[in-house]
């Protein structure tokens, strides 16, 4: 099963309460790929400017496993830029300023040989966008998009044409409040699958997440990582994502047991991305860390 | 072995969004041992006053494994009256008013026959009260304490000196990072070894909980319940704390791998507790009901 994924590149700022760094290759494409690449071939679409650092190509495509042929770069436009400060606690962050650049402009293009992709994930962005995107793929198998406050706020009916079409969402906890007007994250899930979905994937950051899914429930923790271990979240949750979406496509299998191992995985692999800047630590990263690091979270968090 | 809590029994009167209850058996003694009695047989040490109900001590008694020989019965005083208001995020309570009662006069004896208890719990109440009580317990093997915001606020020392003396803490996460001024639940964790205790487990409601132990660290979600189930928290630490104690006692055994375990039917149990008021869940349950929802919930928090 071949996976596909469409969103951002960025070129970030941030800043916690004791490092900052500016520059720095960000953006929900940049994390899923990189995340994914430890378990599976991924392809990538999204844009950036004249601006972007051929560092940050190299960064990408140190990763062996991610295609940028669908990387669009626009001589004349500029990269996607976010700036973030994280609070002293790390569950709570302020953007200091968003540059749409290229995001604003006409979407990038589909390659023609993208377009047989079986798995398909559409990273945050406008619904309306994600729905057209999701239409370059007739071959889709497998269809999960994550969203965002914004959209459910402004976009509310496009969201809820995109979920008729999709088969599984990933959203944060309060994400999913806000979408259902629930807060319990279990009962939120169950009136997302009335939407549309088969199923739905609550991250709850530091406290794991919650799988609902026609077929079962899931619940697990997040992997217990030490305060000093927290550099910074950024690109925790488009991780996790990419690491399970890389489980599926690889298990070449979509059932709820197959997608509830998936969990893990990308709760696992986030565990890396929050532990440096940027994809500072998954660059580097090998698969036998993961699967270490996979036996301890297996400890862990084992029942009795 | 034999386990003790020492405690309050209560009348609590407890609003939530949608319903009330006045005058009901709570009580931290109450629920501990309630969910204790699943496991194995229990003691408890407590005071109550003339105006205690006697359909409550039918209450109590319809536990078969609890003994209440402990349980002092001072007619001239009055009961510990509690009342709580839950907002719609039933993660938030008001106290709408305390009446100590019994609870400010001389602490109830313990009984001749109770003093080889080699498992103790400590119920939360004053530190300096928790220490002179552990006292009383020669042959104790193992001491876990709970304890609370009031204390860590008005009784360091006390608390300091309790901590030198006890195996085990139980808290919540908020306590962990008032105690420690760390919010990181596992560092702070590590942070209270320092202290004294071998191990701590850091309680975080519908988030599940940490166990920081010198021979290993474990985490478990919470039993993913939906919003219905949910219909009052009160007594869900007292309830964890209770199911995990009693599955120490029966285990006979007090390794990092016993403690774990034990987590899984804290969790469980606390799980049926609100799903009613008072001891309403409870009383009635079986140890079958219990442990089909043990299966449950292994295979909802399943690593892959």
């Amino acid at each position: 099963m071949s996976l596909i994924v469409t969103g951002t590149i960025g070129i970030d700022n941030v800043q916690t309460e004791t490092a900052k760094v500016e520059g720095v290759l960000g953006g929900s494409c940049a994390y899923f790929s990189a995340a994914a690449s430890f378990f599976t071939p991924v392809r990538m679409v999204a844009a950036v400017g004249g601006d972007w650092p051929d560092e940050h190509r190299s960064t990408l495509q140190s990763f062996q496993k991610i295609s940028t042929e669908g990387l669009e770069v626009r001589s004349e436009g500029k990269t996607f830029a976010w700036g973030g400060k994280y609070l002293a606690d790390m569950n709570q962050r302020e953007t200091l300023f968003t540059e749409l650049g290229v995001v604003e402009e006409d979407p990038p293009a589909v390659p023609e040989q993208y377009r047989d992709s079986s798995i398909v994930f559409l990273a945050n962005t406008h619904p309306a966008e994600q729905l057209r995107l999701l239409g370059e793929f007739p071959d889709c198998r497998l269809a999960v998009a994550d969203t965002m406050n914004l959209w459910i706020d402004i976009a509310h009916d496009e969201l809820s044409a995109l979920l008729g079409k999709i088969d599984g969402l990933v959203l944060n906890d309060s994400e999913a409040h806000q979408l259902t007007g629930i807060r319990n994250a279990i009962s939120a899930g169950r009136k997302i699958l009335d939407l549309g979905p088969s199923f739905v994937v609550v991250k709850k950051g530091e406290h794991g997440c919650v799988l609902v899914h026609g077929d079962g429930l899931a619940t697990l923790p997040a992997y217990p990582a030490e305060a000093e271990q927290v550099v910074d979240p950024t690109g925790a949750g488009d991780s996790f994502a990419g690491a399970m979406m890389g489980h599926i496509a690889a298990a070449n299998q979509t059932n709820f047991a197959t997608i509830q191992a998936a969990l893990a995985w990308g709760t696992v692999t986030a565990s890396f991305t929050i532990e440096a800047f940027s994809l500072n630590r998954l660059a580097g990263l090998s698969r036998r860390e993961i699967n270490q690091r996979m036996d301890q979270f297996r400890a862990a968090a084992r029942i009795g």
